[in-house]
């Protein structure tokens, strides 16, 4: 199904998605051989291109595609590519996308550098392009990743995060990025400041319900389905939002026992026991409808800047809600 | 010596060097106190602020500190504690400035997010100057820093390192962003292209004679006057300039054992032989030569462009090169 509303959407991209590759092919060349072959590991780290996905669909929305769209869709996948790489390194992760990671192939010390290497050369591919906002929205957005990142960490085994802090953090981590592509492929397209504010939004809500879906998966998805490691949220003492709903709606020894994962107090029995609890209790049914309705209000938003509605942006937030539990 | 040396060199460009914190303190606030309180570490691993200081000794030799020159400085200065801050991580460090690192303090985990933050915020900074050439000029030599850094792990152990790759690698990590901060400096300040290739390439002349007097100071330097930990290079098999000329010179039994300390083949007792070894062969003092030949092909070429000295640069080179052995 999923995959399905995900080939509508890109057939109609095709030729412009061809451009973004060959943009991020570029980039990650060197005449070096050393630092060629580092590159070239990030490089396959590609997976649906979602974002430049987005730079486009808006685009074709909000004015027309132009020269510096696919140049705007390459930078930001490359700073995604660039933050994946160092999130590697800072979770000690092992494999990705079925391979292994740069950080167990060449050691922390070149997945550092190689992240910082992408990233400055997305930057410098931004220069080019030479627009002005672009510059300044993406560099500040690569600051408010960073920075939800941290504000994560600092949250680690905190059972009583609030609800503000949970959605400052996935805002910042996930959906900062997301929120600028579309905002800028709409500013590149020419549309009216008001409309590119609608699409920003937009983007940003698409962000927040993909992360919320996200957090879902980790608790009640099957591993070979979604395609990476689960349940690790729980096991990390990470508070999502079926967690925060489970915490005001259960009894006090569910409660309880939340408090003590979360503070990695409990064994692998009381973990499954609180994942247990936590299917059966309707949150993650709950967080399902939350992650629809930040979708409708992002659709919401551009309706009413645009006067229609946007049949491709709706297309992906269904794709982002039927990631099925 | 060489602090009288500095001082003359700072006392002219006080004011200029306010400016510059206040722009440097600036970008590492933030709202959050988590972020804030993070923030605030690196702002602590100020150094002597070589950089911007360059940049406004060029600024008034190449046409006259303008509004941006502060700004460039700071940004160049905060690239340069980004590549710190970083560079802390992946060499496992514990202690910069007589002050515990933030990886020790935070963890890998924030201080690789820092160091992005840092680097996304000043490239931010520079953005808001509006130069096309220095987003440029600076974006790629963050990645030729990160190359140089790459290339140098790459070569660990490697006893037949050539001349060659050994200034591609301090070209690289150390000199770029001397060049790309004297360059730019001239360009702001409104100098001609010739004079401004001619400034860069001093800053990165200054930059290699800096990196060949540390790797001396490695070896032969006491460790309370020139304030970090020493004699390292050789304990992580790094071949430097002085180990070079000593390659060349030596008798068979000296090139065989360098070829073991370097191949980590060597306890304690090897390493301190070698170390004698390289003291009394003179190849630290042919070192420093070279240094100091570096230096002044980078007076000379401003000298060839400009019509006349520039005793500012000139002092710096001094200052360079007397930081003792």
């Amino acid at each position: 199904m999923s995959s399905a509303v995900l080939e509508l959407i890109y057939r109609d991209i095709a030729s412009d998605m061809l451009e973004v590759e060959a943009e991020i092919r570029a980039v990650l060349e060197s005449p070096v051989p050393d630092i060629a072959s580092l590159l070239e590991v990030s490089g396959r780290y590609g997976g649906k291109r979602m974002r430049p996905a987005l730079v486009f669909l808006v685009a074709r929305e909000s004015g027309g595609v132009c020269e510096g769209h696919a140049r705007l869709g390459a930078v930001v996948e490359l700073i995604h590519l660039a933050t994946l790489v160092h999130d590697d390194v800072i979770d000690v992760a092992t494999m990705r996308r079925r391979q292994e990671t740069v950080n167990v192939r060449h050691g922390n010390y070149e997945a550092v550098l190689l992240g910082d290497i992408i990233f400055s050369r997305a930057i410098h591919l931004l220069a080019r392009l030479g627009n002005r906002r672009a510059l300044l929205a993406l560099t500040q957005a690569v600051s408010t990743v960073c920075e939800g990142e941290i504000l994560q960490n600092r949250h680690r085994q905190d059972p009583d995060l609030t609800e503000t802090t949970y959605y400052t953090i996935i805002s910042g981590k996930t959906a900062e990025l997301y929120a600028a592509a579309t905002g800028l492929a709409a500013h590149l397209a020419g549309a009216a400041d008001g409309v590119v504010e609608a699409f920003a939004l937009c983007g940003l809500k698409l962000g927040i319900a993909f992360q919320i879906i996200d957090d879902c998966l980790d608790v009640a998805g099957e591993e070979a389905q979604v395609g990476k490691s689960l349940g690790t949220d729980l096991r990390n003492g990470k508070m999502t939002l079926p967690l925060l709903i489970l915490r005001e709606q259960a009894d006090e020894a569910t409660k309880a026992l939340l408090r003590r994962v979360i503070l990695g107090q409990e064994d692998a029995g009381g973990v499954a026991l609180l994942n247990d609890a936590l299917r059966s209790s309707g949150a993650l049914e709950e967080a399902v409808k939350r992650a629809e309705a930040h979708v409708a209000e992002g659709l919401l938003a551009v309706r009413s800047a645009c006067g229609r509605d946007s049949l491709a942006l709706a297309a992906v937030g269904r794709y982002v809600l039927e990631r099925k539990l």
